[in-house]
C-alpha cells in the first residue's frame, strides 16, 4: 500500500477515459465487452492497483493469517426479475457462489444488499427472498448479513440485489486466469446459452414449443468433485455476461496464450440456436448462469471429465478446445464447415441487464 | 444449517408482512425506523435465521478455521451524490469500514459493486472513484474486487455503490449489542447530526453562515486506540440512518436493558440545531457518518474517554448516558429543563436516501 496522497493531487488528476469520446456512461459500459473492459482497465484498475486486484479474476484471493480466502461481489440488475427457470433472488445467490467456486474456493458466507424501488410489491419481494433462502440451502452457504435501501419510484427498477461472498481455498489449489498453459484441455459442463435466451424470450415475447429455461445453478458441488480428482486445475471461469467468447478472450489475454476451440464440439441446444437465428445473436456471446469453463492439464483431462459427468450439473461435459502456442491473446474457432475464424471480445452490450 | 427443504413447501408459504396493510414497499421501509425493522424482523431474519445473522449487528462475526472475521455490506444510494464534506464514493468506503470497526474488527479488504445509470457523467464517475481511492488509503484498507452494471436511463439514479468488507477480530474482543450491561457508560465521540443536515441543506437549498459539513470519516483508527486501553468494550454502534435515537433503541431492545441519556450532555452543533428547528427535525434522529456510540464498563470509562480525546476523531468525546436496570427495552432522556421523556425508534423515513 502506498502512502496517503495529497488530496489536491488526487483532485487535480485527469479522467483516464477520453471524455470527448465517452462523456457519459453507455449501456455498453455494463455489457461485459470492450467498453466494460476499457472502464475497468483504464479507470478502476489503475486507481485501485494492488496485487490482489490485478488478476482480473472472478474474485480476489486473499491471505489472512496464512489462510487463503476468496472474496467476490456482484450486483444483480436482471430484467425481468422473474424469468423461466428462476428469479433475481436465486441468481444473486448462485452467481456469487459460482464466482467463489471459480477461484477454487468452498463458498461459506454470503451477504445481501437490497436496493428496492418504492412501490415494489411486498409479495414479489417475499418470493425473491424465499428463492434466495432455497438457493442458499441448495448451495450450502449461509446468508449472514445484509442491508436494505429504498429509492423513490422511478429512481430504481423493482429490485437490485448485490451479494458478496467469502470462501476458503485449500492451500494447494491455485486457480488463476494467468495459469492457462499450452496443451491445457478446455472443458465445459454442458450446453450453452440457456440463461440469456430465457431472459430474451420474455423481453421479446418469443414463444417456443419447449420454452428455454435459465440454467442458473450453484456450481460449487461440481467444482468440489473436479478438485477431488485433480488439484491442479489451472483456470476456471463461469461464462456469464458476454458468454463463452468473452470469458475465453479474457483468459487468452490474461495468460497471453492462444485458444483454439472447435465449433462442432460446443453444445448448443436447438431452441437456443433457433432463438439466436431469429434475434441475430451468436450463442457464443450469450450469458450462462450454470456453466463453467475449466482449463485442465492434458494428463488429467479424462479423469476430470469423468468426474464431471457423474455430477448432475456435469452430465453433458465435453472438451471444446485447447490452449495453443500460436496466436497468443487470440481465440480462434474451427467452424463447422472446416474454416477458422477469430472469436472477438463482444464490443457493445449484446444483452443489457442479463444478470 | 438445516436440511434443504422441499421446494413445494417453500413456494407455498405466506408472506409474513400483512399484505393488506403494506401491499407495496414504501420509502419508510428503507428509513431505518419501525418499518425497516418490521421488514427485517418479520421477513428477512426468520427466512435466513441462523446463529450468525441473529445479533442484528452492524456486521456478521464469523469463525473460519478458528479465526474471528467480521463481514459487512451496505448499499449507498445517497442523494445528492456530491454534498458538503464528501461524496458517495468516500461514504461507501468509510461506511463499511465503520461497520467492521463497530464489530471490533481491523478492516482489511473491501469490495465495490457499482450500479450506474446510463448517461451518468464519466467525469463524475472518475471523481467518485478517486474519492474511494483516497478514502481507502486513509482507512488503510484495500479495495480488492468489484463489479460494474449499467441500467437504462430512468431505471437508476446516477450511481449506487454497494461495498462489502472483511476484517479480523482479536480473539479476546467480544463486541455485541446484547452485551449492554447495567452500569455501562455510553460515550459518543463528538457532536451529532452533521451528515444528515449537510445532505438536507443541499436538498432544501438552505444556506448557513458557516455551512454544515458531513462528518464522514473512517473510525477504525479511533476504535484501535479505544481497544488498546480497554479490550472489554461491550457494544459499539455507528448512529447512521435513524441517528442516535434509533441506534440506542436497537441496543436497548437487543440487550433488554434500559438506557438513560442526558440531553444536556449530548453535543449538537448550533448550526445543526438551527437547521433542525427550521426543518422540524430532532437532532437525535439525524444521521451521522463519523460518530460512534460505545458502551463501556464504568471502571474503564475514564481511560477510554481519555484515549478517545487524544485521537483526532475523538477530541470532543463525552459520556452521554448509562445503562440502567429500570425501563428495560426503553431509551429515556433527561431533558434540558429537567423532565424525562421516552425517546422512540424513528417510525417512518425522516430523511430518505441519507446514505
Amino acid at each position: 500500500m502506498t502512502d496517503i496522497r495529497d488530496n489536491a493531487v488526487v483532485q487535480g488528476a485527469t479522467c483516464p477515459i477520453p471524455i470527448s469520446q465517452y462523456p457519459n456512461i453507455l449501456l455498453a459500459h455494463g455489457g461485459g465487452g470492450t467498453l466494460t473492459h476499457q472502464l475497468i482497465e483504464k479507470m478502476l484498475l489503475p486507481e485501485f492497483r494492488n496485487q490482489l486486484l490485478e488478476p482480473l479474476h472472478d474474485g480476489a484471493i486473499l491471505s489472512v493469517n496464512g489462510m487463503k480466502l476468496a472474496f467476490s461481489t456482484d450486483s444483480y440488475v436482471v430484467n425481468p426479475i422473474f424469468f423461466p427457470g428462476g428469479n433475481i433472488g436465486e441468481l444473486a445467490i448462485n452467481g456469487t457462489v459460482n464466482d467463489l467456486a471459480m477461484c477454487g474456493a468452498t463458498p461459506l458466507f454470503l451477504s445481501a444488499a437490497f436496493i428496492i424501488e418504492e412501490g415494489f410489491s411486498m409479495e414479489e419481494l417475499w418470493k425473491v427472498v424465499r428463492a434466495m433462502h432455497t438457493a442458499s440451502l441448495h448451495a450450502g452457504v449461509q446468508l449472514v448479513t445484509g442491508d436494505t435501501k429504498v429509492v423513490e419510484r422511478g429512481k430504481g427498477d423493482h429490485i437490485f440485489i448485490t451479494t458478496s461472498g467469502i470462501g476458503v481455498i485449500q492451500s494447494e489449489v491455485n486457480i488463476n486466469p494467468r495459469r492457462a498453459s499450452v496443451g491445457d484441455n478446455i472443458i465445459i459442463n454442458g450446453p450453452i446459452g440457456s440463461h440469456g435466451i430465457a431472459i430474451m424470450s420474455v423481453r421479446e415475447g418469443l414463444e417456443f414449443t419447449s420454452p428455454v429455461i435459465s440454467d442458473t445453478a450453484p456450481l460449487n458441488g461440481l467444482v468440489t468433485s473436479m478438485l477431488t480428482v485433480c488439484r491442479d486445475i489451472h483456470v476456471m471461469r463461469d461464462p456469464t455476461r458476454g458468454g463463452v467468447a468473452s470469458a475465453l478472450n479474457e483468459i487468452a489475454a490474461s495468460a497471453n496464450v492462444g485458444i483454439m476451440i472447435d465449433e462442432n464440439s460446443i453444445p448448443v441446444p436447438p431452441e437456443v440456436r433457433g432463438a439466436c437465428e431469429i434475434l441475430g445473436l451468436d450463442p457464443l456471446y450469450i450469458a450462462n448462469e450454470g456453466k463453467l469453463l475449466a482449463f485442465i492439464p492434458p494428463e488429467h483431462a479424462e479423469n476430470v471429465l469423468k468426474a464431471m459427468r457423474q455430477h448432475p450439473l456435469g452430465k453433458e461435459s465435453v472438451i471444446i478446445g485447447e490452449v495453443v502456442s500460436t496466436h497468443p491473446g487470440l481465440v480462434v474457432m474451427k467452424s463447422r464447415i472446416g474454416g477458422t475464424r477469430i472469436v472477438d471480445m463482444i464490443s457493445g452490450e449484446q444483452l443489457p441487464r442479463i444478470c
